[in-house]
């Protein structure tokens, strides 16, 4: 990995920073966040502003320009990787560190009185652009919204912004069709007397209109704005994506009679006009919605009285909980995910001792496996494919020069996922090809202990996820071992892997309560740096609990696996599990045979499904 | 118990509303809060201005009274409390049911445009005064502050402020001077660059000097402030307190030889205008610390830019980590509380069936066992004594008109506690005389399993407490049950029964980590309404944990109990515990035996000792 060379780069960023064609009055810093103007955690290539100016080009990160200075600031898991991908103009901010100044506080440090800091006030969120503002401030400093962005004045060859063909899901896989979603949404506005709201969030706008695209790899959405009123629908996305029948029909962009569930259709530039415009009409007391983390640009064009930021919006936490058409497909993505990965596991049973298998050569075998299965779409993240230390290193991603041969000698961690038409999946699954050592068995065995806690754990409605996150860690904390990462997050249905609102974490504080529908994650790991690296992930399905009393009529939840792949038997040290625990293993082995037995039979692959019935034999 | 006439108080309030003596400009409104001075817990009866005005004597509650409406706010412990106390005067208003107005929008719904809302700004918490005062303002109102409270005004027979004799303790007690607590508190201050600290707590202040007094009922604490800078001590105390020559002499008084700790004197009411003069002569940078739950009427007196608002006290931070010599001081008090019960409790199986026992007479037994230990100063709180359905009332305390008789056919929960010189105890036990149902055992068991999964919870260094909480529910919430209330909270030393700033509560969000030395109740407990209730507490001191191993060299902690009193075995199901679970309760049972039955022994105390030797057997 060699770094970037950025001389030239920083000194016409510093040009543009002075330039009257994009700003008023000179600006003595210019902020470069990670994000896009929807506060995508994904991004498409034209949003990689931060890359291009500075080289490194991990998930999380910000630079900061200055007329001396260039700073980056990321977190613990991408030290090293932006060490070596930055040039020496760059100071690298070590994120988490107890030397390492805030953002804020190095600008304070470092300009001269009385300075402005720009920033493209749709990148930045509007709660981020407050705080920052703030301190500023109150330092003597201004923060400037810069409308044209500075990164894109300068870079030359910048991708243009994606425009991929959009896909239509009926009933069949959407369950409510958009209309009955909007008219919900409405109801919901009303009984909060909200008359509009802006819809900013990617995967919230794909979710109403059951629409998806591919502008951004490995989610399923397309770039748009929804402005939604009680009696209005605008939708702003590229026209030409328009012009295809299906879209038309599925939208009902043709039918002659007009109705509040008609679509006007604005191009994706204009929402800033258009909700300008809206803004100028609203009646004294009408109230206007806006998530929070939506883009500053956005947010301040609604005059303050006519706003109400919410943390989470009714979309969030609409789309957080699956109907009962959404949860089949789940299911079946499930189920034809388990197949592409008995398969794999089987394949690798016979390869390994060949010597020729790679962390990278397993990946794609799983993308083969996976992309023969019905209505596969793509991968929904970079498959961690990670043998030995690598293993330990938690957001790992194989590549030609870490890439390691995978042997019987070492612990083998896999965590990968599809989209599906039907569903999205997100697996994690831990092996050993020869015989892991006593104490690999015993921390798998912890982790296992914690994966089940939660998973059978019986809670009342109500509670919210980051009260379950200790169930996963009590059996590692009592050997003194733990995990530095959440025990899960939201998934969606065919759309992104990682969701709001719900969530089992200990740093989780605004979560909102677990329902039933809601579908999360359950993945405690345990990573011994240097060594190798536990995780076992399913992901879970919230259901009622049947229970013997019924406290204040509250009613219980527990959860369902819908991920059905065997655990690896060879890594449990069953001397620690409780009989409980054997139970469930066994319940759970017992499914995995039955379901995925049964696709596979269908399926007609003989060798997975033999691997499968070896690897799913009980527990006494 | 018949409500209290409020026609000619409101009458005199609304005059005094009006009255040019004590404001500048008519009041449409006036909020009577529950606290003092000090936001203190428990208060004195001078501060009892809300149940004065209206009646209500509950401990939580807000009064508001306007030129039509007298309207309180109360919680679900306290409604039937409050309509039975209250005229119809007054509204009362259910807090926590979804119909039921937040004070600020009522107050928004019945004022006329434009009013001005007055409370006295040395009762209002400078947080909540900032939350009230932008939601009127929001509503085109304003809140003012009144220097004069008109409670007062109008209280013809106000009781004193109470000017309690002073305690000092010496290092036998306190462990460490209130020299050397200074020179420790003002390090910190040194660290974030701190150069005054304004301490408003009283526990905060007692614990500093090594004092203690009896201002108010169950707390050993008295009226002062303290104003701590980096080289003065100006303490605020009424000044005939400081007459004794054991204060003088632990306060060092008079001293000729003047230091940074020598501590300058002046009367409670002054702390306002030396505040005042201490702020006009701050340099420019210069920062205070005040704690954000301080009286709005000193938190203002501190100009913006000075003041540093912290959400914890450094003290409240230090005193909460007890020193070895409180931590004795609290094993012992808690070893001379366990005495009494184990008397009280031998005592109670022989006179019961005699059919003359009341919750109220075996409370009264309680204290009187208790005042002949050795140091005993007093209860720590009001005794809950309750009987069958009683028990089910979880802030019960027994009145003449509520009084059960102990029986051999209900349950009977006794939570109890008393101040010592060398510590503070809180205990509480649930216990059947008779023959408890399989129903009431199955409870039981699983509030015991709860407390274990607690006691015996290992946790990593930096875990804060509200982790904790669900393995003291996870027993309950397998069978559908729960109860509303936290876990645990932090215990003084000879000092409030409640502090902050750790606890066990899916409540608390802004708890501080666990950290070896510090002190909380273990609290779990299940409530049938109109039938029985059950809660099992012990007061658990936080220790280093022993583990196999050491992740990233963290270290573990875990909680020694420190209360000693048997668990009724006759309680327990056996069958539903763990073999962990029973070698808990017979380690825990040894312990008690051995350190308590050796107490009994030197104390001669016969009959409590063969008591405490067949409750202590172990289970098979």
């Amino acid at each position: 990995m060699s770094p970037k060379i950025t001389v030239e780069l920083l000194r016409q960023l510093r040009q543009a920073m002075k330039n009257s064609k994009y700003i008023t009055e000179p600006i003595q810093a210019y902020i470069v966040p990670s994000g896009d103007a929807h506060q995508s955690e994904y991004i498409a290539p034209c949003d990689r502003r931060r890359e291009f100016i500075c080289g490194f080009n991990g998930s999380a990160g910000t630079a900061i320009v200055t007329e001396q200075h260039a700073a980056l600031w990321t977190d613990g898991r991408y030290f090293l990787q932006a060490s070596q991908q930055m040039d020496n103009n760059w100071t690298l901010m070590k994120m988490g560190l107890k030397e390492t100044p805030s953002q804020e506080d190095w600008l304070i440090s470092v300009l001269p009185e009385n300075s402005k800091v720009g920033v493209d006030p749709w990148i930045i969120a509007a709660d981020q652009w407050k705080n920052m503002s703030k301190a500023l401030s109150n330092a003597g400093h201004s923060l400037v919204a810069v409308k044209d962005n500075l990164i894109d004045a300068i870079w030359e060859d910048r991708p243009p912004r994606p425009s991929t063909k959009l896909i239509t899901l009926g009933l069949k896989y959407a369950g409510l069709t958009w209309q009955d979603k909007v008219t919900a949404l409405r109801g919901k506005m009303a009984e909060r007397k909200i008359s509009w709201f802006v819809v900013t969030a990617l995967d919230e706008i794909a979710w109403l209109f059951n629409l998806r695209g591919s502008d951004i790899e490995y989610n399923p959405v397309f770039f748009a704005y929804a402005i939604i009123g009680i009696s209005s629908i605008k939708l702003f996305v590229d026209s030409k994506r328009l012009l295809h029948p299906a879209v038309r029909e599925h939208l009902e962009l043709d039918s002659p009679s007009k109705s509040e569930l008609t679509i006007q259709c604005f191009s994706y530039e204009s929402v800033y006009t258009e909700l300008q415009a809206v803004c100028v009409a609203l009646a004294p007391k009408e109230k206007m919605w806006i998530c929070d983390k939506a883009s500053c640009a956005l947010t301040q064009v609604i005059p303050k009285a006519h706003r109400s930021a919410i943390p989470y919006t009714p979309l969030c936490l609409a789309k957080a909980v699956k109907n009962p058409t959404e949860i089949q497909g789940m299911k079946m993505a499930h189920i034809k995910d388990a197949v592409a990965l008995c398969e794999l596991f089987a394949w690798l049973e016979k390869e390994i001792p060949k010597g020729k298998v790679t962390e990278i050569s397993v990946a794609d075998k799983a993308e083969e496996l996976r992309s023969q299965q019905k209505d596969f779409v793509g991968l929904s993240f970079p498959t961690i494919s990670s043998v030995g230390p690598n293993g330990a290193i938690i957001h790992y991603r194989p590549l030609p020069e870490t890439n390691r041969t995978l042997s019987l000698n070492e612990v083998y961690l896999i965590d990968s996922g599809a989209q599906y038409l039907d569903g999205t999946t997100d697996v994690t699954r831990t092996v050993h090809f020869g015989t892991p050592s006593d104490y690999e068995k015993e921390c798998f065995t912890y982790v296992l202990k914690g994966h089940i806690a939660v998973s059978a754990a019986v809670f009342p409605n109500g509670t919210k996820g980051h009260l379950l996150d200790s169930f996963a860690r009590a059996s590692l904390w009592d050997s003194g071992l733990d995990y530095l990462h959440g025990t899960g997050h939201g998934v969606g249905c065919f759309l992104n892997v990682h969701e709001g609102p719900c969530g089992i974490s200990y740093k989780t504080f605004a979560d909102e309560p677990l329902e039933a529908g809601m579908i999360v994650s359950d993945e405690p790991g345990y990573y011994e740096d240097g060594s190798f690296g536990i995780r076992l992930e399913n992901v879970v399905l919230v259901i009622p609990a049947k229970t013997k009393y019924n406290y204040r009529n509250r009613g219980s939840l527990t959860f369902e696996p819908l991920t059905l792949v065997p655990i690896q038997l060879k890594m449990i040290n069953t001397d620690l599990l409780t009989q409980k625990e054997r139970d469930w293993v066994n319940d759970y082995h017992r499914k995995c045979r039955e379901t995925v037995g049964a696709e596979l039979e269908r399926q007609a692959r003989k060798v997975a499904l033999d691997w499968l019935i070896q690897e799913t034999q009980p527990i006494v």
